[in-house]
């Protein structure tokens, strides 16, 4: 007895990672089902041990499937996620493209696992930025409140799928052994593959990540406003972000600043942060302990440290936060959705399908 | 008829740039004089075409000298400044050593010249990053007034020296040519060289740059809160720092947040921030513009770029601000701030000799 499970876009950074986390996952799986597009279809994948063929997705492919985890890019999201959920699957998103429909629960589950009761048939996984800031803040904002947020990205290339990956690693091939200058490598893929110009990485920050919006932020900072007044159900948070691309392969770091509600010792913001369940707590200047990106990688939890007062303002506190951003910042939280929506006992067709509505996505 | 300079420390990271700087200098040079620790004595450096035996740092090495650049850490400038000092000369000190010094000017050129009338024959150099947020804050600054700062900084390996630089290109090797994970590199330099613990800086980022104080903050975070005070004149000024170092060769990035105390637009901060001498606008989302490290390398001026307002607060505005910190954060201020004594006929032995008083540096 037991779930059948969809990844779509299984051969993808994501994707791979997904699997992995399914085969680790508490979730009972009776079945696996490796979507992809039709230029990955036919690779070998495996899982548990078992040898898989990579299936090419289809608006059929979902006959049979419980669940079904996207991650191959907004409009793929878009285009097959409505077949997915009228075949009877749950599906649980990792793209965008859904997380800001009213019908569309967008969950942390340590933080808002709650939202998922009234799903619709699809649920969203946040940003991986947002996702880290919010084990981070959640803690805080249950005792203290929260009033802003400032928040500053260091985010790794991996964010940006394989082919970022493989170009970062190819800069520095070019640096390194070829004695190129960072200015003169090749960039086709960063910081926005669906953008126009392209920079590079290597020995590089880019004060950019996903295309700009019209008010001169980008697609993702706008994502870390609108998903955590969305996760937190409170609209009045103020949140602004500036999301940057560095040359870490995995795992973003993130430069925080709050102003809580009421006046929080720094003693009491660790402990709470110590004791909530997704976070671990690193901070202590006086053994040089604090997050680190190399040491995060591979790890599902979300690390805090650097934790102080602001200098000058007394709700101020500024943070350091670290997590694996194709872990707990896609697949890890997609499969924590999936395992929290088994022990709720929601993995089953939606009553009110959110696409029988009369909502379109086109 | 012209000085002669002589250039402490002259064999590294920002010594060398110093000569360059020098050489490409406005000021009347007859004669340079190239000072460096034992170890580096007897090397062969060249100045405008020309070569020179690097001498040995000792007490008698300043006859003669009117203008001397220090940069070869704070204990060598506590130690030898004063004899440069009594020997005539007008020390520009690059190290922290002497910044927080009452009788010290504390100088970016753009910004504060005049405190250059006063000096008691030593000048300092501010810290690398914080010379950059002032050529960026100080026009928003005299317009509309500033209450509050918070950065987060994005700092290249150049700023901890050559051996930090050797270090990060190793492990950068051990990565990719030896098939290392970026755990697993050998540190032995950064974060801190005079700090216990080392981490490794490929792919990693490390939110710790100088040793940490007693609150919590490292010193180059407490330099650019008491710096910023002391440079803009203003104890008010709120300003909190999280200063990180990513693996990026040379070049600064700082992502700054401020708060004005009269409501500006962004069109008009920016037209200050262009009109303003050292500093260059670099701000266009339409086309993807904005300043990056890799393109600052090598340029005196300061960019500025990924200007917008808070999502929230009136008065809150964002940006992105990127400068050399061997050139502008560093070896060019210094040399600047040389042009501006020459300027001014400021070079030349101080009346009240700082040394002669009754403070003690020991």
């Amino acid at each position: 007895m037991g779930y059948t499970v969809a990844v779509v876009g299984a051969t993808g950074a994501v994707g791979q990672q997904m699997i992995k986390m399914l085969e680790e996952s508490s979730l009972p799986i009776s079945a696996i089902k490796l979507l992809a597009s039709a230029r990955s279809a036919g690779k070998i994948l495996s899982f548990k041990g078992e040898d898989f063929v990579v299936e090419e997705l289809t608006k059929a492919a979902f006959q049979g499937v419980d669940l079904a985890l996207f991650s191959a890019g907004g409009n793929v999201s878009a285009k097959y996620a409505p077949y997915a959920v009228a075949a009877g699957a749950v599906v649980v998103d990792n793209t965008s493209y859904f997380r800001q429909h009213p019908a569309v629960p967008l969950v942390v589950p340590e933080v808002n696992a709650h939202a998922l009761d009234t799903h619709q048939g699809l649920v969203a996984c946040p940003n991986c930025s947002t996702i880290q800031m919010m084990i981070a803040l959640e803690p805080i904002r249950q005792r203290w409140g929260l009033e802003r947020i400032i928040v500053s990205t260091y985010q790794a290339v991996s964010g940006a799928g394989q082919s970022a990956i493989r170009e970062t690693l190819a800069q520095y091939d070019q640096v390194i052994n070829q004695g190129l200058s960072p200015k003169e490598v090749e960039a086709s893929v960063l910081p926005s593959a669906g953008d126009k110009r392209h920079y590079p990485i290597a020995f590089n920050a880019l004060p950019q990540i996903d295309r700009f919006t019209e008010n001169d932020y980008t697609y993702e900072e706008m994502k870390m406003t609108n998903e955590t007044k969305k996760i937190m159900e409170d609209d009045t948070i103020k949140v602004s972000a500036t999301c940057v691309r560095i040359p870490v392969l995995s795992a973003h770091s993130e430069s925080i600043y709050i102003e809580t509600k009421a006046v929080a010792t720094i003693e009491a913001v660790k402990e709470a942060i110590a004791q909530f369940p997704g976070a671990v707590l690193e901070d202590d200047t006086g053994v040089q302990r604090y997050p680190q990106a190399v040491n995060a990688v591979g790890s599902c939890a979300t690390f805090v440290g650097r934790l102080r007062k602001d200098l000058d303002v007394e709700k101020g506190i500024h943070m350091w936060v670290v997590s694996d951003n194709l872990l707990k910042g896609a697949a890890w939280n997609s499969v924590q959705i999936a395992e929290t929506l088994h022990e709720r006992g929601l993995v089953q067709p939606a009553q009110d399908n959110l696409f029988d509505s009369s909502v379109s996505f086109d």
